[in-house]
């Protein structure tokens, strides 16, 4: 990931896409993030009782932390480290959750830098132990999400390492993944997806 | 959680309890906290293909980062936040698999003030959802390590909560518990316990 995004600037690891672009981050067309998105739809599942789906914590490497008196800690040095897994994960129907979700500025592709090396290491172990594992990838230009299975961004990332295309088109994304229509509440009900796709239902 | 212990002291989340007493934490009869020995633990079902579980990272509420040019961003100030869940859960043999772990420095019995409201709310939604739910207990003086199943935990948390008992006992965790014999790789082999209690092998 990279940070050097101006100063000042709300935090959020989501957007490093365009941050590396060094162009201004506005969400003006709706004024919510992927990340805010899924949050606000993870409520959605834990409190209609549908799923438990929680976000981890951004890691951070902790340096040095003051211990005021009769006040909390504060963390005055303190580092972003590479997530060495998804960042979504969770139970549904007994069954082990795993994603993550990127958003991309590009209007036809979807680069495959906005993945790390070992989130598609863990996507690979999640698979082989029977958890149910997914990208949310976001168009933020058009606002179109999509629904694509771990299945299939792993080829995508094969044929990279093989030489072939760092992005996966969005004609791919169409044929393999699932759109999922933006809504009131939830905002990203992939859970639907998860149904269909599984057929959990 | 509690954060005011004494300045330099290392950061180690897993030992408010200690922390509170003002005591000096000192782990010399093994050089090794519950956290390192599940993280060890954590990474060798990994590599042996075991299971998938990981720690989460601890939960820190950004207030600034510096975006110093051509090297990393630096978070200048953060606070520790309340964790929502508990601190691991990952994918075993297709199930999802979510548990706490905490040491004590009492003898005879556990105090239930390590666990926070919230985590208890979570277990009882993991439950619901068909997860796989439990905490790991170290009584630190003696270096013995216990299973027990969400379910007891929480009908120890409910005990308290209709004015009982503010502990679980001893005697009580050896009886609803399953003992962990420490071993060398793995050190905490609480996967051949899960095999055991919820019969997946």
């Amino acid at each position: 990931m990279n940070f050097h995004y101006p100063n000042g600037k709300r935090y959020n690891p989501k957007q490093t896409e365009s941050i590396k672009k060094g162009k201004n981050v506005t969400y003006s067309n709706r004024g919510m993030t992927l990340e805010e998105d899924l949050n606000e739809t993870n409520k959605y599942y834990l409190i209609n009782n549908i799923a438990v789906i929680h976000k981890k914590p951004t890691p951070v490497q902790i340096v040095h932390v003051d211990y005021p008196q009769r006040s909390a800690a504060v963390i005055k040095e303190a580092y972003f480290k590479q997530p060495s897994t998804t960042d979504y994960n969770g139970v549904y129907k007994g069954k082990y959750i795993d994603f993550e979700a990127k958003e991309t500025r590009y209007k036809t592709s979807f680069p495959l830098k906005n993945f790390h090396e070992h989130q598609i290491h863990h996507m690979k172990n999640v698979l082989k132990h029977g958890g149910i594992c997914f990208v949310i990838l976001r168009f933020s230009s058009t606002d179109e999400v999509y629904f694509l299975k771990a299945e299939h961004l792993l080829e995508f990332w094969e044929r990279m390492a093989n030489g072939g295309r760092k992005s996966i088109t969005k004609d791919e994304i169409e044929k393999f993944g699932h759109y999922v229509p933006i809504g009131f509440r939830p905002r990203i009900d992939y859970i639907k997806i998860i149904d269909y796709v599984y057929s959990l239902t």
